[in-house]
Formats: C-alpha cells, structure tokens, sequence
C-alpha cells in the first residue's frame, strides 16, 4: 500500500462512496439479498426515509447501484448492484470478517 | 457470508467502531506511518480539533488504538494501533484497491 499524495488517496476516494454506515449497510443488503425496493431497505434498516434517500442516490451518482423500474403504473423501482458495485464486495467482505473476529464477536 | 441477524450484524459492528470517513482516514495514517501524535493527524487531514478529538476517543474506546505518552512535562501522547487495530489492515487494504480500481483511479 504506497500512497505517494494523500489528497488524492485511493482509500479517500473509496470512503467519498462507501464512507458512512448507512451505504455500508444497504450495500450488505444488496450483496446478501439481492436486487432491493426502498421498502425492502426501510423494512431491514432503521434509518429515516431522507437518510436513506439520499444515500441511495449517492451510491446511485457514484454508480455502485442502478435503479430499475419494474412497473411504469405505478411506477415501482427495485435496486440493483451494477459492475462497479459488486467489485465492492471485498471490502464488505473484509468488515463482515473484522465484525466475526475476537472481542467484537457477540 | 452468512447473517441470520441483523440486528446483530458483523459488518453493522465493524462499522460501528470505523464508520465514517475521518476514522478511516486515521487508520490509513496509522497503518501507513506508523505512531502519530494529534499535530501529526491534523497536518494531514483537513479536520477540525472536535472532531478529530472525537473520532480519535472513539477508537481508543473501541480498542483498536491506544494512547501513550512519551512526555509527562508537558504532557505529550502519540497514538499506537493496537493488536485489534492491525487486525483492521484487510479492511483498509481492500479499500485501497477498491479506491485504485477503474473508474476511480485518477
């Protein structure tokens, strides 16, 4: 791990998408359960509907997910993992391995 | 990457203790440099003291950093990766790929 200019760090720029808890969680969601609807998200996580809104649309800009409109009447949207999103699946796999080791295990 | 519960979740724990952009960014600088003292951290990232503050008393109350004064007159401390925190480095390893990857790497 060489990093020759901290104010353009790759771990910087992983944490500008993926830098908040909430974005770690819905992306364990769309790893282990697949595509997900808003409600599905709400359902799972206890976070406040303008929380995640905006987190959704964040990892959306980001490009990690892509939202899908399954019916136009009513229009109904599920989220999925693009390309770029489940090469993330390394670093949630890395928490989940942390979050099971010594002293954090429950 | 099983997670019967939810409510208990291992990456929901692993990001309890680094969740948030600033507590990584201390780790890469522990892990990268080694030993840093609260100057070292704010002449790098652009933090304010409350805050830096705080995420650092998080960490040492995690466990996964520790403080060590090397000076009692004046009183100065640097900070120290724990055993726990070492543990961590997969993490932020994986994060610095992520963040080296394409689409990302600039």
């Amino acid at each position: 791990m060489e990093i020759p200019d901290k104010t353009n760090c790759p771990i910087k720029r992983t944490t500008d998408v993926v830098g908040d808890q909430w974005s770690f969680l819905i992306m364990r969601e769309l790893i282990l359960e697949g595509p997900r609807r808003f409600k599905d998200f709400e359902d799972v996580l206890s976070v406040s509907p303008n929380t995640l809104s905006a987190r959704l649309k964040k990892l959306e800009d980001a490009g990690v997910i892509r939202r899908e409109f399954y019916s136009t009447y009513p229009p109904r949207a599920e989220y999925h993992l693009t390309e770029k999103g489940e090469s993330l699946k390394p670093v949630i796999g890395a928490m989940y391995e942390w979050g099971m080791g010594p002293g954090l295990k429950q």
